[in-house]
């Protein structure tokens, strides 16, 4: 493991990490170089240069099939993995430090949030980075302005309806809705 | 009617339209190139030169009483109308292929999603486009940060608190809050 | 006081302004130009830069451990106050024509609104600007997409959960969530 790694190592493992971190700077230049790119890619039109910088964003081919409608934006792309056919509409955020992974055939709607970090509660470690792998299955819709909290998982053709905040895993198949989002159908 | 726009006349007539529908590349060429013009909106503080792309984008001459606050995300022009006195702030998005209009003197506050389309619940047509023609009327005031989902009209004076989710048509002189959003009040 | 000064020392002393106000066109370019030195903070992912911009819009120095994910939208920006180790998320909305005044620590997530001004509810009052002073108390932790509403205050280590909409002041060490918010716990 590359020392230069490690507090984005720890991150995508789950672990808690402090302001005080000695690689705490590291982390944040990491962020702010990554913006540079997000700005690039949120100053084009084009889906194949889109396509490109988002690649460059996460390190990884993003396919071909997959579409932006920017602006988008992210904190960190090496944690985030993209499925074919993935459509992101306008405007969605995503907190990458904690791992996300968008199987293929997802549909995110224009605001979402995807967090996979957050705080701590206890006042004295609120400036803590808290992470959570999320992970939002295949044909999942999550829709308009909804948010996905740290350590969520979205099953098989789930539907987020617009501006939940999902709290829980949503199960395959299930519709959840409201704050915090709850089941109100199955498909 | 000229072939080119059938796809653009099925959705603003309230007809679904499936992945598989020959004209969907025209269709997100036109996202593409609509967002092009928004980027050039987006970049501007003038508001004649806003007003001057915004026009450009819905093919329509837009009122000198029409304000936006950039930036501002719309996925195709073509079926929106803004009335005057309009006034638009921070950072909204409309989705409006499936027809918007937007009466004289309405209030849109921050961040609010105004979607004339959406997608189909049942898994295997998930990716389709579901539209649904959304109306605002006269002096209503969209709150910041809400949602009005297809198909849905809201009322002379009505008010939409801030956060809320639109499932329902709103009445005149109604207040509603909420997800999905309920009358709260009378005015 | 400064005579051009007048509307603005009117909002943020909470009075109402009407939209026949002598000095509303003189309100309206205060914020397109506001929007312009907007537009270059966003542009930027120089963390020094972007607080110089921000020094520029408040019109006061701000600390070099403020740190801001751009974008960033402000209608108006010499009401804001803002502390020390203050974080700022991506894609957050100040309408700060009322007063905001953000202490030390607080961490904003993304997508957060906050609006010290909104409008009156009469309809032949309706495009009457209404200010209202909001503060945000030492180390509080505005979740993502959180909506906070004019005259409300925040107290030290609260936490607004993510997609909340605060329409009453928030006790210190109080976790609120929901539309509207309720205290869900205390820490």
């Amino acid at each position: 493991m590359n020392t230069a790694d490690t507090i984005f190592n720890e991150l995508k493992n789950g672990a808690t990490v402090a302001p005080q971190h000695p690689q705490i700077k590291e982390l944040r230049a990491a962020s702010y170089a990554t913006i540079r790119l997000v700005q690039q890619l949120n100053a084009s039109a084009d889906p194949k240069e889109i396509r490109k910088i988002l690649s460059e964003i996460t390190g990884t081919a993003i396919d071909e099939t997959v579409a932006i409608f920017p602006p988008f934006y992210i904190n960190y792309g090496k944690a985030l993995s993209i499925g074919k056919n993935v459509f992101i509409n306008f405007n969605c955020t995503f907190l990458a430090l904690g791992g996300i992974v968008i199987e293929d055939n997802v549909l995110v709607g224009p605001d979402v949030k995807i967090l996979s970090e957050g705080h701590s509660l206890p006042p004295v470690e609120r400036q803590s980075l808290v992470p959570g792998k999320i992970h939002i299955k295949q044909n999942a819709w999550i829709g308009a302005g909804a948010t996905i909290l740290p350590g969520i998982s979205v099953g098989e053709n789930a539907v987020i309806a617009a501006g939940a905040v999902v709290t829980r895993d949503v199960p395959a198949n299930a519709v959840v809705a409201g704050i915090p989002a709850k089941i109100i159908r199955s498909i």
